[in-house]
C-alpha cells in the first residue's frame, strides 16, 4: 500500500473541477481516514484560461497532455473527458505508460471496456469506474464487496437524472415532455443535445457496466432492448398516476428461474409504494436482489460536479490502498458466447401493460379490444374509462392487464389498431412488478 | 492477496447457519467475483444436535472451542456468538492465535471496540464488522471506501428491525404498542427479552460503530443521548399522522457548524416526504450526507439469517483479499479527549416538537398554554383539536413548533404542565426536518 499517490487529471470541466477541488482541500481528512496522502500533480485541458471553481497551484494546468504522460511521478492519470475516440487513446496511453486509470466514462467502458481491461491487464494496472454509474452514489463497491457472497438476481435502477428531472416535472407540474426538456436545458440540468440522455443510451451504458459486474458476463450494447421517453406523453403519466402508477425510465436486469438473462431498458410504470417511485429529480436510484441478502436499494445524487467527484476520488484512494488491483484482478467474466447464449428473447419478458386507445364511442367497442385481447391469453387487470357525454366522439381507454409476454401483447396490439373502432396508434407502456424478496420477515 | 482462506464459526445459530449455507453452498461464484477459495474448516457450538438448515460436512460441528483457535491453518475465526463477557474472550483469543476476526456482535464493539480493535494491530491482524450495523445492507463499507473522499455531515438510520416493525404495525393496523411486541414475538421477530431492541440501546451500539467510522472520532455509549420506543402510544401516532408524519425510532448523528457532534437515540416523527418515513416493517436504511456527495441513502433488511450472513461472508471475501485489513489499519480516530470536547449538550440540540396536552375544555385555556411556549422563545407551527361537544370534558389538543432548544422546550413543558387546566402530563416528541443536502439540483 502506497502512503503517497500522484494524480494527473485529464480534462478540467464540471467533474476535473470537483476533483482537484475534493484533493485540494480534503486531503488531511482522506490522508486521516485512509492513511494514504493524495497529491495532485497536474491538470491537463485544451482551454487553460476559463476561470473554474477552485484555485490550481501555479503552473499545475496545461494543456500538453505529454506533460502528464511523460511524468513517472504520477501514479494515477483521472480521464474526464468524455467521449470514445480520443479518451479510448488517452486511457490506452496511460496504461501503456504504468499508470492506473480512473474514469467516468461510460460511454467508453460500454463500447471499449474489454479492450481497456485487457490491456490494464497486460500492463499489471487497474482501472475504477465507480464515477461511470450513478454519480456519488457506491453502487460499483456494493456489488463488488458488499454483495460479494451473494448470487445477483436482478438489478432495478434508474440511472439517468435528466430523464428522472424531466419524467419527475411532468408528472408533478403537469408540464409536456418538450417544454420541460426546454426548461432543462435554460437552466443547464440537461445537455445542448440530450440524445443519448433521452434515448435511453447513457442509462444502457451503465447498464452494461453494472450488470457485467452482478452478472459476472461480459455485457454489451446489443444485448439490451432500448426504448427513451421521447415518445411519452402527459395524458400517460396523468392516466397512470390516477391508477396508482409511477412512471420512470428503468434499467432492468434479470436472471430467469430459467438462467436465462434479460437485459433492457425503457419506460415503466411502478406501483407508487415501490421506493423507486419516490426517486424525485435528478436523483438516481438502484435496487439490487441478492440470494442471501435479498432486496437493497441504493439512493443519491446521480450527476453533478461534487457528487461524481466524490466517486472518482474514492476510487483514487482504493487505488492508492491497492484494494483496487486486488479486486480489478480478481474479477472475470464469462466469455461472450456465454452471455449471447444465455439472454432472453425480448418476446419471452412477461410484464403488465398500460394500453391507451382512442376508441369511437359507439356499442360494442369495449367488446372488440377485449375480445382480442382474450384471444391472444391476455387478461385485463383494470379498465378506466372517464364518463363522455358527447356520444359519438372517440374517447381515452386505458386499460391495463395480467402479467402476459411481449409477442402476445405485441400480437394483440397489431389486431387491435386495425379495428376500425380504434383511432390511430394504440400507446402501449410496461408496468413493471418488482417483486418482493423471497425472504421471511 | 490469499487464494484460499481457511475459517472457523464460533456460535451455530441462525447467522451462523446461514454463513455456513454461503460458503459451502456459494463458494464457486465467490471463488469467480473475487479469486479467493473460502474454505469451512470448524463450526463450534456447545449444541452439536439440533438440527440446523445445513448440512456439515462429517466431524466439522464441535463444542470445543480449542479446536478452532489451536487449529493454526484456520486463518479466521468468525464470532456470532453474542453476549460481552464470553465474546470478548473469544475475540482477543482468536487475535492471539493469528487469526483475523469477522462479527456482527455490535454490543461487543460498542462497548470493547477499543480494547479488541489495539489487540488486533498489536498481533497484525483485522477485525471486521460490516454484520454489526443494519445486516445486509453494505453500510460500513460505504462509509468506509464509497464516500471516503468526504466529510460526513450526518447520518439518520433505521438501525434496529424490531422497533420498526413495531412503529409499521401501529400504523398501519392501529394496534397498541403491547400487543404488536405480543405478536411480534409470538411470530419470532422480536426477542423474549426485547429490552435492548425496544429501550433503544441496540440501535445506539450500532451508532457508536457508524458515527466512529464517519466522525473518526472514538465514540462510547455515554456520548449517546437515548430514548426507546417503550411508551410510544398509538394515538400519537395517530395525531402525527394526519399532521403529515410517521414515527421511526432514529439513530442520529449531526456534526453542527460550530464542529460540534450530537449523538442521539429517540423516536422522531419524520415528514412523509422523507424517504426514511417509507422504510417498513424490519427493513433498515440509513442517510449518510457528505460534503461532497450530498445524501446518499441505503436500504434493505437490517436482520435475519441470509441477510445478515451475507455480510459476514462479505467481510470474509475482503479480509481473504487483504484489502480489510488495509482499511483497518488505515482508519484511525481522534482520540477520547477530543471527542468528549467535541460533543454537543442536549440542551442545545434544535428540533421541532410535536406537544400532546390534555385540556380542560374551558375558556382561555389555548391562550394560556400559547403564551408559556412564546414566553419561551418558542413559535406554534400547526395546531390540532378535533371538536369536543361534551363542555367542559378534558380534549387531546396537539400542537407542532417552529425549530427551538430542547432546554427551552422542557422549561416550556416543566410550567405548562403546572397550569390547572392540563391534565396529567404533555406528550413531546421530536420532529426531525431531515435536511436536503445543499448542493445544486
Amino acid at each position: 500500500m502506497a502512503d503517497k499517490i500522484r494524480v494527473g487529471i485529464a480534462g478540467f470541466g464540471t467533474v476535473g473541477t470537483g476533483v482537484a477541488k475534493i484533493i485540494l482541500e480534503n486531503a488531511d481528512a482522506i490522508e486521516a481516514r485512509s492513511g494514504v496522502r493524495v497529491e495532485l500533480a497536474r491538470v491537463v485541458d485544451l482551454d487553460t484560461t476559463t476561470k473554474r471553481a477552485v484555485d490550481l497551484p501555479d503552473g499545475m494546468l496545461t494543456d500538453d497532455m505529454n506533460a502528464m504522460l511523460d511524468d513517472d511521478s504520477i501514479d494515477i492519470g483521472v480521464e474526464l473527458i468524455g467521449g470514445t475516440d480520443f479518451a479510448r487513446e488517452l486511457q490506452l496511453k496511460m496504461l501503456g505508460k504504468g499508470k492506473h486509470v480512473v474514469t467516468a466514462n461510460k460511454a467508453l467502458l460500454a463500447k471499449h471496456g474489454g479492450e481497456l481491461y485487457a490491456a490494464a491487464h497486460k500492463n499489471n494496472k487497474c482501472i475504477a469506474f465507480e464515477a461511470s454509474c450513478a454519480g456519488g452514489i457506491p453502487i460499483v463497491s456494493a456489488i463488488r464487496t458488499g454483495l460479494a457472497a451473494n448470487n445477483i438476481r436482478a438489478i432495478y435502477g434508474i440511472l439517468n437524472g435528466t430523464c428522472n428531472y424531466i419524467l419527475t416535472s411532468m408528472t408533478s407540474d403537469g408540464v409536456d415532455f418538450s417544454d420541460v426538456l426546454k426548461d432543462a436545458q435554460d437552466k443547464g440540468y440537461a445537455e445542448a443535445d440530450p440524445t443519448l440522455d433521452i434515448n435511453g443510451g447513457d442509462t444502457a451504458h451503465k447498464l452494461v457496466i453494472l450488470g457485467s459486474l452482478a452478472f459476472g458476463r461480459q455485457i454489451e450494447m446489443d444485448d439490451i432492448y432500448i426504448e427513451g421517453i421521447e415518445k411519452i406523453e402527459l395524458d400517460d403519466i396523468k392516466y397512470g398516476n390516477e391508477m396508482g402508477y409511477v412512471l420512470k425510465l428503468l434499467a432492468i436486469g434479470e436472471k430467469g428461474k430459467n438462467g436465462k438473462l434479460s437485459l433492457r431498458v425503457h419506460p415503466a410504470f411502478l406501483s407508487k409504494d415501490n421506493p423507486l417511485s419516490r426517486v424525485d429529480g435528478s436523483f438516481n436510484a438502484v435496487s439490487i436482489f441478492g440470494d442471501a441478502v435479498g432486496n437493497t436499494m441504493y439512493y443519491g445524487r446521480g450527476a453533478g460536479m461534487m457528487p461524481t467527484a466524490s466517486a472518482v476520488v474514492a476510487d483514487i484512494i482504493e487505488v492508492a490502498m491497492g484494494n483496487s488491483s486486488n479486486l480489478f484482478n480478481a474479477q472475470t467474466v464469462e466469455s461472450r458466447a456465454e452471455t449471447v447464449a444465455s439472454l432472453e428473447s425480448m418476446d419471452n419478458v412477461v410484464s403488465r401493460y398500460y394500453i391507451r386507445l382512442l376508441a369511437k364511442d359507439v356499442p360494442g367497442t369495449v367488446a372488440r379490444y377485449a375480445q382480442i385481447l382474450g384471444d391472444n391469453g391476455i387478461s385485463i387487470s383494470g379498465v378506466l374509462q372517464h364518463e363522455e357525454h358527447n356520444v359519438g366522439t372517440s374517447v381515452g381507454v386505458i386499460v391495463t392487464t395480467h402479467p402476459a409476454e411481449e409477442s402476445k401483447i405485441n400480437a394483440a396490439l397489431k389486431t387491435i389498431k386495425e379495428l376500425n373502432v380504434i383511432d390511430g396508434e394504440p400507446v402501449c407502456i410496461r408496468i413493471v412488478d418488482i417483486p418482493e424478496d423471497d425472504l421471511d420477515d
